[in-house]
Parts: structure tokens; C-alpha cells; sequence
């Protein structure tokens, strides 16, 4: 049986600030079943996440980091790929059945034909929305987890800032700064995220990033004696204000740049003589370097969020329709917490 | 018994590249006797250590990174201080006799009058000439051994890249690479830094940054499959073109930013998504900091100088009167090696 299947690709790679127009719906055709002999799996998409590291991918530079399939050029009239929950529709591979529910890397699509290296793994029904394995229970939570335990080694009392705060995986690195005992301090671009941030999510205290004339100024207010883990989202020039607040021995985790993903962003020049004398460290990191940990962060994770200690922020839209508007909101703030497709139910 | 006491001061702070005209000789008298009762302690100063980042001590912004005390301002028209051997004349302090030789932290002066808390330490009778202290075998030895080792944990075969390399840190790091077993490019400012890296000290490559139109190009003919471990001792567009060049998970160490220390300098604006994608580590440090390996930085050198497997480049003025030409000489690259002043041989 062959259905109709609506696919999102890009006209052309782009190096500004993305625009719906950048982006295309395409519908082709695909049959739901496999041939004889053929290892294929045939999958009906349920929850897409949309995250805004894909944009560096629709550069025509994206070849310039190219050591890591997160970063791997997606090229126009092709399906993009990216993470996607699932549900088997037909299989000639042995280990996945009509009817499992997958996680794994398929296409912006109503349905994707993958191989079996293309599923990270197969999801038991759960407790929580299957939407959740996308965000604070996938690699967004990995994210904030593996960037702020591993790489930052907070310490229950320091104190914290976290950019992008009200994103996917900011408010999460938020939460679980609290959960240890930290002060933290986020920041963000609408009031409606800071309102979020301190009411809802446990933020010491949160700001609105646009409202500020001076970053620098802003986060002497908030840090005093200053910053000892910041976890950057945007890097460009919070980044530079928050090495020119940071304590000695403080350590920047940069999770992303989202500032600086468009040529027009401001590019960050942080002070190296503050770097020297205060003995900071900044490191880049992506959540696949850490699935040493994926077990210990899922097993804790689904404990805070049983118990209700971990809130979870999720942002859906509906239809393979919305990626290009969900996509190109990532960039004007328009989200709050995780941006998730939502295809189907079941 | 009172003499004469030369010594240096800045006239005023200053925020552009170093001039001798911002330096003053001025004469005192001192006692080289102390008074009853008194702990001082009279030092005659043998040699004064010449280092780059006491700029950044002379700059009306000083304070700003005033989280170390090699930040600490220094006053217009008051004596300067940095690393000195010198031989006590006469001591009030118990634990310091006539004639024993000290490494402190004493004055651009011919005589220093200090307290027991400036001496670092008694040094013996040596096998190797007395300035060594200042350089090979005291800070900037351990800068590099630390920085180096420490920071970096290079392993056998890794490629490695170090700036300033003719300076007095720069040298020592290429040469511990080396008989660590790394591929070891440096570049220099002049043709003869560059011949005396890869002729004496064995450097596999050496260029002279000032004769290439684009670094970024320059570096990949040297690693053409990436830098490893950047040894950073300038920032600047260096530092942009060494993260450029460097391979996933690449560690930089920043010792210094001597192109950074002028107001004039190109801060450094490293590509942020180089750093995320390639999870890049930037990391300042201090000697200070690694005090707890010392002796093993010591007791290491101190056996390769006497195989001569590390060689020591010194570059040596005479008299108080030297210092500012000397000082200023290390921002147009004129050292070659450590810039060491001789004041007296005992």
C-alpha cells in the first residue's frame, strides 16, 4: 500500500537569520510495507523535535565542522533528518516489530524509511508523555545533565548562570542547579520566560536580556561576587559578559551559540587577560560524548520528575505544516521549553 | 653604612604598547645594616627576571583583574617588584644569614629591603649559572611544564602547536613535546628564532608568523590533520587560527596573550562553533597554581639539563639602568629566550 507523505526540506543553504521562505513542503509517496528480503523498516512519525543546532547544517559552510553528524550538511530538496519518535509501521528487520515505538534519527516527514543503524532505540511504554523521550528525558536532557555535571563540577552553593534559559535545555540545566543547591540566575527574552523562570521553575532570579542596556552591569547586579558555572546557550556578547563577571577557577560550559548561528551575530571576544588571571575554562561539548552517563541521567531524571521536583516545559505545535514557522521561531524566541512536532497520536 | 640604590619606576600608567619614555631611573640610599630589634632583611639583587606579564600590572585597568597578585597595580613613582635572586647582606630574620642566596619577590633595584614573606626560597650552591632560577628552573619552566602537562595531558604522537616559541616559555614547551614524543610546530617573530627552533632545539617546524599573509592557511601546511594542543602565548588572531586548525576535542592553554596587552591588540573572537563541534577546551592558568608539582617539574629539568636533552636560551642585559629597554624590547619580540637582567656576579 502506497500513502502520500509530506516531507520539509530546504530551497537553498542560507547563511542569515532562517525565513519560512528558506524552507519547502514537498509531498512524495511511500509504500508501508517492505519488499521480500529487504532489512527496510517503515516508520510513522509521532513527535519531531526541532532544535536549532540544525541551522548550521542548512549553511553552505556546514562542511567546515564537519566532525560530527551533527553537523553534517543537509542539502536543498532532500529530507532533513533529526530526532523523531516513532511507531513501526513494517518491518524486514528482525529486531524491530510492526507496532514498536522507536527513538532515533529519521526525516522531517509524516513517515521515514530507515535501516536499523538509524534507531537509537526502541521506547517501552511510559509513564510520561512519548514527547518527553525528546526533550528532558532525550538529548536535550543529556545536554544539560552530561554539560553541567561532567563538564562544570558544580559545587552544592555555587552560583550559576544560564543563558537561553527558558530554551529546551536551559531550563533544565536551571533545575538541576537548584536540586544541588546552587544560586541560579538565567536570562532570557520575554517577560513571559522570566515570569516562568522564578514563579514556576525555582530560578533565584531571572532577566530579560532585551531589557538590559549592559549585560556586563546586569550581571554584577544578579552576581555580586560574581559567577563561579556558566552554561552558554548564545555565546556572542553574554558570553563576553559573563568571563568579565566570572569568579577564578569559573567554568563555561558552551552548549551552543545561538547568537552566532547567522552571519549577522555579533561574535564573541571574550577577555583573555580574564581568562589568564582568573584561570577560567571554556569547553565545548555535544551530548553524544556522554551516553557513559545516559543511564545514571535517565534514572535520576524520571525520579525528579515522579516526584514532581523536575517540571517540564514543552512547546507543541501540530502538523508537518508548522516545522518551517517552529523552526525559524527557535530563532526570535518564540518558544518556550522544548519545541516538539506533533504528527499523530498513535 | 649607607650607598646608593638605583631602581626603576613607571612615571604614569599606561594602556598602549610599552615606551622606554614611560620608565624613570631614579637613585635612593639604603642601609645595608638593619636596626635592632627589626626583621628586615637587605637583599643586594644579582638578577631580575624580565616578564611580559607585568604590563598588564602598569595599566590604570589593572585592578579589574585583581584576582592575583600578579595582577596587583603597580604606583607611578614607586619601586617595581618582580622575581629576583639576590644575596642577603644583612637580615634581622633568624632564618636568613649573610650571604645566603634568596629567590623572591623583590624590587627593580640594585638593593631591596624585604620582609620574610617576599623570599620564595633559599637556593644552594648551584651546578647551573644563578639565573637559571629566574627562568628554566623557576617560573617560566614551571609555566610551561604545568601548562603543558598538566593542562593539556598531551599523549605520545600528538600534534602540537606553540606561539612566542622563541620566548622564555614558549622554547621550554616545544621542548618537552618533543621529548614527549609530539609533532612540535612553533612560530616566532624573526628568521633566526625560527633557525634556532628547528636547529638547536628540534623543533619539527618552525615559521615566522610575521612573513604569512593568513595564519589559518599557514597552519594547515603544518597539521594538515589538525592541532592537537595549542600552547597559547599571544591570543589574538593566533588563537583564531590555531582553533580553526584543531582537531576534535583539541585543548588550548592560555599562558598569555602578549598581542592582547596593549589597548592597540585584535582581541581574540575564536569560531564558538569550532569550539562546540570540535568540543574544544580554552583554559587559562598561572604557575602559581601548580605549586604542588614543583618538585617534580624540577627534579625532571633539572636531570634533562643535565643530559642535554634541554637546552636553555637566555638572553641577558646589564645593570638597572637596562631594564626599560629590556622590558620594552619583549613587545617587539627583540628576547630571544628569557630576558634575564644581571646586576652583580655576587
Amino acid at each position: 500500500m502506497e500513502v502520500k507523505n509530506k516531507y520539509i526540506v530546504i530551497k537553498h543553504h542560507f547563511e542569515d537569520a532562517p525565513k519560512e521562505a528558506n524552507f519547502e513542503l514537498k509531498t512524495g509517496t511511500i509504500a508501508l510495507s517492505v519488499a521480500p528480503g529487504s532489512d527496510d523498516i517503515i516508520v510513522k512519525n509521532l513527535y519531531i523535535s526541532i532544535d536549532p543546532y540544525q541551522i548550521n547544517r542548512m549553511k553552505l559552510s556546514s562542511s567546515s565542522q564537519g566532525t560530527s553528524s551533527f553537523a553534517a550538511p543537509i542539502n536543498p530538496g532532500e529530507a532533513i533528518d533529526g530526532a523523531v519518535i516513532g511507531k513501526v509501521v513494517a518491518s524486514g528487520n528482525a529486531k524491530f516489530q510492526k507496532d514498536d515505538l522507536v527513538l532515533g534519527v529519521f526525516t522531517w516527514a509524516q513517515y521515514s524509511l530507515v535501516k536499523e543503524g538509524s534507531i537509537l532505540r526502541k521506547l517501552e511504554s511510559s509513564e510520561f508523555p512519548l514527547s518527553y523521550y525528546l526533550g528532558v528525558l532525550g538529548f536535550n536532557g543529556l545536554s544539560a545533565y552530561a554539560g553541567f555535571f561532567e563538564l562544570c563540577k558544580p559545587l552544592k552553593g555555587e552560583k550559576v548562570f544560564v543563558s537561553a534559559a527558558g530554551g529546551a535545555v536551559g531550563n533544565l540545566v536551571g533545575q538541576y542547579a537548584k536540586l544541588l543547591g546552587c544560586y541560579v540566575v538565567g536570562c532570557a527574552g520575554t517577560q513571559k520566560k522570566v515570569e516562568l523562570l522564578k514563579k514556576e521553575l525555582g530560578f533565584d532570579e531571572a532577566f530579560n536580556y532585551k531589557e538590559e542596556k549592559d549585560l556586563n552591569y546586569a550581571l554584577k547586579r544578579y552576581f555580586p561576587d560574581g559567577i563561579d558555572v556558566y552554561f552558554d546557550n548564545v555565546g556572542g556578547e553574554t558570553l563576553e559578559a559573563a568571563v568579565a563577571n566570572m569568579r577564578i577557577f569559573g567554568r563555561v560550559a558552551v552548549c551552543g551559540v545561538i547568537s552566532e548561528y547567522n552571519s549577522a551575530g555579533r561574535k564573541a571576544s571574550p577577555n583573555m587577560l580574564d581568562i589568564v588571571y582568573k584561570r577560567i575554562s571554556i569547553r565545548g561539548f555535544l551530548a553524544a560524548d556522554f551516553l557513559n552517563v545516559f543511564e545514571e541521567f535517565f534514572s535520576k531524571t524520571l525520579d525528579y520528575l515522579r516526584t514532581g521536583e523536575l517540571k517540564t516545559i514543552e512547546d507543541i505545535s501540530s502538523g508537518v505544516e508548522s516545522i518551517p514557522s517552529a523552526f525559524v521561531g527557535l530563532f526570535k524566541g518564540d518558544n518556550i521549553g522544548k519545541k516538539v512536532i506533533s504528527l499523530a497520536e498513535d
